[in-house]
């Protein structure tokens, strides 16, 4: 996979990008990647890249001419099509089912602002998916994009070892994930639960199911809204509410 | 504010926090940090920070001592009470809401795992918040809590200028924000729409307030459902519903 990044403040990603599993996925050549500052693209003569918005009010908007440029340019020199990604509050919120159909891209192209909004003409004509990563305010795309970056490129084959891949079992069934314990047995006069000593497997099994249940049912009821429930899970979530 | 960040990968971080508002922020001294590498905590001989989990199963678990200890050496250099966040799956979905909770607060404690679970008694014990900042899997907590800083310290007093604020308005009013339009009038045969160079100001809200009104509607009607509907917008919506 290659990812072009254009973005005003390149230097906001080095530390991301050349750490941990982002950089082993560069060095086993599962992804590369490119910064386009799409100031360069600029034909005005003070190297302008916003403008006043049509209509008035405070706020800069990022013009069409630097951004439709830059990323024609990228489009000229590869002969896939690139998927164009634009940050912004106004997208579809980012999924691990997202970062999945993504991971299958040969190319993907992130679109940064900073501050500012966009001119509505690079989202109808140049982009292929807009996406937010959450309903809070950020000062630009670039920590989005970076969000979205990671999420893709683990998923990327030969990337993960089998120690990092385990968290997302539990995530992917749809469930918070349970508790986890590890030694010492006694920390400070708080014991890890007796069951996850016994050895008995299929009771270890029965606690997790039941706590991951537990905790979605207490902190994340929306995750529940959508998913068949077993007969145990439905007796269980009973058992709770009649508390 | 100060703000304390655990974690094992501070280089991750010194492009975001040292690049755009979060340096204008410590630059006026609106806010501060530190990392603090909790592997410097441990006690065993070779500085694990991580063991495998009681009852089985895949990956490794961050153990209580090391972060413990962090936190508590932490507490006990401040008169304050610091807010002690996890960056976690399993924690609340972050939002505007909270970011603007945080900017209240003097102190933050950031714990960042990375590819691994935490020992349950950290969050039972230690923990004020848990924070999750989507539903997606990253490889760590350390870009959840940049993102998490990045919206708290652009809410700080004094840290942006107007012209990065404006942003937000339309976001905090609980819609998506409504199309912008910036110079050229006409780019390569694209046209602004013509009410927003009538210069008639009420015409303009209106046709900002429908297109916001519409796009909530038309990408994230989840938005709409606990929000009071003034009889315009009902009066919109049924139009659209009738179509």
């Amino acid at each position: 996979m290659h990812i072009d990044i254009l973005t005003l403040f390149p230097e906001m990603f080095d530390g991301v990008l050349n750490t941990s599993i982002m950089k082993r996925a560069q060095d086993r050549e599962a992804f590369s990647y490119q910064y386009v500052n799409f100031r360069e693209f600029t034909v005005n003569k003070h190297n302008k890249v916003d403008d006043y918005p049509y209509g008035g009010g405070a706020g800069l908007v990022l013009t069409p001419q630097p951004i439709f440029d830059a990323v024609n340019h990228i489009k000229a020199n590869v002969s896939n099509k690139p998927r164009v990604i634009l940050m912004c509050p106004q997208g579809e919120p980012f999924s691990q089912k997202k970062a999945e159909e993504l991971s299958e891209e040969e190319h993907l192209v992130f679109i940064c602002g900073h501050y500012e909004g966009y001119d509505e003409r690079i989202r109808k004509e140049l982009v292929t998916d807009e996406i937010s990563i959450g309903d809070y305010v950020l000062t630009g795309g670039e920590l989005g994009a970076m969000v979205v970056m990671d999420s893709v490129v683990r998923l990327l084959p030969g990337v993960l070892g089998n120690e990092q891949s385990a968290p997302e079992d539990s995530f992917s069934n749809g469930l918070l994930e349970h508790p986890h314990y590890t030694r010492p047995a006694d920390f400070r006069g708080e014991k890890v639960p007796e069951v996850l000593l016994s050895g008995n497997h299929a009771k270890i099994d029965e606690w997790r199911h039941y706590q991951s249940l537990r905790r979605t049912y207490e902190r994340r009821p929306d995750l529940l809204t959508n998913r068949e429930l077993s007969e145990k899970e439905q007796k269980w979530i009973n058992e709770w509410k009649n508390r």
